[in-house]
C-alpha cells in the first residue's frame, strides 16, 4: 500500500531531524500564504526552525554543497508545512507550478542547480508525481538573516 | 467614515513627498502591466520619479536601512500607480498575491526583510486587508541604474 | 503576407546561429514546463546549446553588454523551444505574462535592463503583439554553471 503524502512528509521530517509541527511564523508585515481560486502562493522560506536559522553563510565558502542542499530541504519542508496549515493536509495539491531557489553564493560558486535539487527531492519524496515542478535557481549576494538558501513556491490545488 | 483607497494612496504619496500623478514610463522594450483574466502582472519597479532614480547604491554601505525602506515605498507606490493607470482606480483590487523585493546589498547586509517591510507597509496603508500579500525578499548584487531596491507585484482583481 | 510565428522563430534562430531543433534537456530533478489550465510555467533557462553553456562569466567584466544580450536571446529562444515541445507550436500563445531576467553582474554593472532588452526583442520578433510582457531584471552574484544570464517565463495560452 502506498504511503499517504502526510506519512511521507513526516518520514522526510524525521530524516531532516525536525518535526515541522509548530506554527510557521514569519518575520515581517505580510502573510505566509495567499490563496486565489485554486492557486496558493507561499512566501519565501528560509531554513528556520522555531527562532533559529539553521544554515547561514555563503555556499562555497562557509557552507558546503551538502549543507546547502540540507538548507534547501528545510526551506521546502517549511513551505509544505505552510501549505498544510492553510489547507489542512497535503491531499489537495494538484501540481507544484513553480519554485524559486535563491542561493547565498560565494563569488565562484556555480552549483545553484545542485543546491536546488535538495528542494526538488523533497517535493518528489512527499508528493510523488504531483511534485513535478518548474524551477529557477540563482546565486544571490545575501539573504535575510544571512540564510544560505531561500525558497518560494506556487501550488495549484484541486478545485 | 473609512477613507477610500484613493485617498489613502494620496496620503501616502504626500508623506513620501511625490504625487505619482504622471505617467509611469519604463525604460525598455516591454510593458508595465499585463492583465490575464483577473490577474494583473506588474513589471519590476525601481524608485524612480520622472527620470530620476531617487535612491541608488548598496544598502548597508552607501544607503541606510531607513533610506532603503523609503526606496521600497517608492517602488510600491509606482506599482500601485501602474495599477491605477491600467484599471482606473484601486477599487478593483481583490488581493495582492505576491511581491518580490530585490535589495542591492552590501556583502554583510542581512536585513532584506526589514527593507521589504517598507513595501508591505504601503500595501496595508493603501489597501487595508486586501493588501495582505506573500513576499520574497533577497539581496542582489546590482540593480538597473544602480537602484537600491526593485519591487514587482502580482495582483488579483475583482471579476 | 505576414510570416507565421514558426517562420519568425526559425529566422531568429538563424540570426543567432543555432537551430533549437533538438530536445531541450534540463540538468536537475524537475521539469522544463508545467501547464495549469491555460498558464504555462517555464523553468529558468541558461544560454545552453546542447551540453555547452555558450556565454559564461560576469557581465561588465569578462562579458560585454552585447554578449550578454546575445545570451538573453539564447535563453529566450530556449524557453520558446520548450513551449513548442509542450504545445506543438507557437500558435497557442495568447500572452507572455512575465519574464524574469537574472544577469550575472560585475559589482558596478547597472545595465541589467539593457541586457533584458535582448530577451524582449526576441519575444516581439517571434510573437508580435502577443509578445508584449512584464519584466523584472536584476543583477545576481552567480548563476548555474557560471552562465551570464538566466531567463524564466510565464505564458498564457489560448483556451
Amino acid at each position: 500500500m502506498e504511503l499517504s503524502r502526510q506519512s511521507r512528509f513526516h518520514a522526510v521530517a524525521r530524516q531532516i531531524g525536525h518535526t515541522f509541527n509548530g506554527e510557521i511564523r514569519i518575520g515581517g508585515n505580510y502573510v505566509s500564504a495567499v490563496r486565489n481560486g485554486n492557486d496558493l502562493y507561499i512566501s519565501g522560506q528560509i531554513p528556520r526552525v522555531n527562532d533559529t536559522v539553521m544554515v547561514t553563510g555563503r555556499v562555497g565558502e562557509a557552507v558546503t554543497l551538502e549543507q546547502a542542499q540540507y538548507a534547501a530541504k528545510l526551506c521546502t519542508m517549511r513551505a509544505l508545512a505552510v501549505l498544510i496549515q492553510q489547507t489542512g493536509s497535503l491531499d489537495h495539491v494538484k501540481k507544484v507550478l513553480r519554485i524559486n531557489v535563491f542561493v547565498n553564493s560565494a563569488a565562484d560558486f556555480t552549483q545553484q542547480s545542485e543546491v536546488a535539487d535538495g528542494a526538488s527531492e523533497v517535493l518528489y519524496a512527499v508528493l510523488g508525481d504531483a511534485g513535478a515542478h518548474t524551477r529557477t535557481s540563482v546565486g544571490v549576494y545575501q539573504l535575510p538573516k544571512g540564510a544560505s538558501v531561500e525558497v518560494d513556491m506556487l501550488v495549484a490545488l484541486e478545485p
